[in-house]
């Protein structure tokens, strides 16, 4: 775990509130001034702060973030951090003013790590973030064992259908196949899952 | 979605301060009373408190509960409650004073839905239990996929290694052996994988 004050994090919000900006405009703005007040004085580093509308995913890509907080009431610029952060997944922070359930459930399911709704105190702040890092590194985990399972499955299927098939072609029994199978992948310095498909993708033509 | 007044929820707490309480046991009382009274003003149904040295497994399988809230500060208490919802998950939320960051990761790894460090005000306390509900549905989905995809990785390792059997003994092809397996399986009722794993136990006997 790294210490709290190397952690790079970027704020995604609409910074100033335009000339003619409403009540409730003028108090979103100080709003995302107390918090980016809150991060400071906890010993965060804020890298950046973006509006909803900026290339994010140029800008995720080029700064690497260790987290993003989302402090915006639009529901799109939640969205846009969570398809610009789908490849290389990093803890995502929102806070919000809504607590409508639907827009929360789909927000956690989308991947976010702490949905946070109405006001927080700048003393709060660091526990929030913290119990978020611990969570995305908790889910992250869960979904790469997911993945690895997932390939695994798929992989064992291919590798058992070409064993299957040079059973049939060279009534040889399974151990035989496999080991085949395996002179193969280490002749070619393939995966034995590679090797297994690229022998089923051209089965039916050596018939 | 459930109305969240409907929801049955226990609490684990050291009500009663004791007569010779030290200064912080009187506050974590006093917390503790005010957290009850938040949740009731939120319109909450607190169905039972029971303290952490309960018999925590009998009073959650008694009562079913919906959302167990553990408001105590001792290890102990947190890890009581996981292990007694270990079989049956539900959702969980800690109420602490510790931001020990070690803790809080295991905490979260054990399956705790929640983890709400200081304070926390009246008025939070329906988004932050909303928010609780939520990630333990997209948890426990995550969970079950995962579990999902373990077994049918085990299940395919055994019906492949006794269609291996099969098509070794009787010298057939890999479709016939699972025609083979699959009428067993109908005819004793069965699934696949269990007849596959029955093979495979007395396989060695009928050589």
């Amino acid at each position: 775990m790294t210490d709290h004050t190397s952690l790079k994090i970027i704020v995604i919000n609409s910074v100033v509130a335009p000339r003619d900006a409403d009540q409730a405009a003028l108090e979103q703005a100080e709003r995302a001034r107390a918090l980016r007040i809150g991060l400071l004085e906890a010993g965060y580093n804020i890298m950046a702060v973006f509006p909803p509308e900026a290339d994010l995913e140029k800008h995720i890509t080029d700064l690497q973030p260790d987290l993003i907080i989302v402090d915006e009431q639009s529901d799109a610029a939640l969205k846009r951090v969570v398809a610009a952060t789908a490849e290389a997944r990093r803890p995502i922070v929102c806070f919000t003013e809504d607590d409508d359930r639907q827009k929360m459930h789909a927000a956690i399911e989308a991947g976010v790590s702490a949905y946070v709704v109405a006001g927080l105190s700048a003393e709060r702040v660091k526990a929030v973030l913290d119990v978020a890092m611990a969570r995305f590194e908790v889910e992250q985990k869960l979904r790469e064992e997911l993945n690895e399972t997932r390939l695994k499955l798929a992989e064992r299927k291919v590798i058992e259908r070409a064993k299957g098939l040079l059973m049939e072609r060279h009534r040889c029994s399974e151990d035989e196949a496999y080991r085949k199978l395996r002179r193969l992948a280490m002749d070619k310095n393939l995966r034995l899952s590679d090797v297994a498909q690229r022998m089923l993708d051209v089965a039916d033509l050596l018939i």
